[in-house]
């Protein structure tokens, strides 16, 4: 089975860090929404496609390990991994390493449901993911 | 043993939502922040308290679960639990829910370690902080 | 001819200050739009009626002037006051003030146009907005 | 008069952008700061350069100006402009184009001013940035 896996190189913002230049816990959720919404642009998986379809896919899980710190100045690269599954649901790892020595400074996982237009959960896989997953090669 | 819990309501800024008036799942990093910083002030361990004693507390490990939107206009309340542990580290839960019928909208864990002034890992109990545990009455 | 000013306090996020315990200068124009909102929902100009009506109402310029540092724990009130003009615009100024003492620490201005949904430029008040402004005893 | 003018490409981010795909006007101040910083590093100005001198260098006026919304998947350009003063201030100018065909999308304009460790106004142009200006060849 192809794993899908993308990377991406980001900038750390001033406004991201603290007086000792390190970047506070709460800007992850950032770089992982911005991980996500690059392997949406990359597979066709974007906000857009879900909307269009008349769904939402809001985070109902999300856990960051902060291994290391960021420092301002760094250069790191963001993977994320998405991680199939048979339930209705759309998850991705994550890794932030630092591409000076491919050193891993955190991990995240994020688990997204589908909802309707009204909230209300969607129990089964929406037709146009199901149909993304069989052109991405996962079933 | 005395339960550490401290309770504060909040409101929720308009920059915090998007167009379907739901929070982002990326303010409640912020929202957690502001209840350890509440609770600091409570019961007198503020991040003043680290710097002054020279040690870090930053996040290593951080979960939200998301059970229910959190809509602008609510009036939501932070819950945030204290978890003694005897091991060099800040643990604490949280708990949003609604004051409108007290609906739990979500829960949240943080884990802290102590670090000194040249970001290495203190495995010791700090000095202070057992201090605080002892007036605290956790042990 | 009626001042349409509007007043609320404010809680400063611990996320918000650096390690001064100082307000973060980006902060401002999220306490601008908080007063807005806020604002709206008094008067009923709100985010909503403008789409409902079929336009937004982008910010085209903001200024603010900080006269004296927000450090965490003070009780800032910010006024926001609707400025009536006869151009196709939305305007107004804001004073932050510190409720212990009244003293004034910020003031803002704000102009906002109103564009059609293929984000051009309306020229013309909005019926709705000049409805509005009767309503309100502005015109 | 040389003119100081810095100019660097960046990235918007998902999380600045609301559902039209326009990002938010309270992102600017996060730019005009990253332009600033990368504008220290590159000249010597850092914010570091400031703290090791025992001044902060608050900012006491922010104008944006809006032209044309800067839209997801854009490539924008900061330009930020050094306005030389013989007042104890340090004034920036921004511009913001997007680089496909150098429209202009945004300006801006600083004003800082010296403060003492205790946030009292300092009324003299502090040593180091005399002759930081010097160095720069601006006296």
């Amino acid at each position: 089975m192809k794993e899908l896996k993308i990377s991406k190189e980001f900038d750390i913002r001033f406004s991201e860090v603290d007086m000792m230049n390190v970047v506070w816990h709460g800007s992850y959720p950032v770089y992982f929404e911005d991980a996500r919404e690059y392997f949406g642009i990359k597979t066709g998986l974007t906000y857009q496609s879900y909307i269009k379809n008349h769904v939402y896919a809001p985070i109902v899980e999300m856990d960051v390990k902060y291994k290391r710190p960021l420092i301002y100045g760094m250069k790191p690269r963001i993977d994320i991994i998405y991680r199939p599954t048979e339930a209705a649901k759309v998850i991705f790892d994550y890794e932030i390493h630092d591409t000076k020595d491919n050193t891993l400074m955190a991990t995240g996982h994020t688990v997204q449901v589908f909802m309707d237009m009204n909230y209300e959960l969607i129990l089964q896989n929406p037709e146009f993911y199901l149909k993304w997953k069989e052109e991405m090669g996962l079933i």
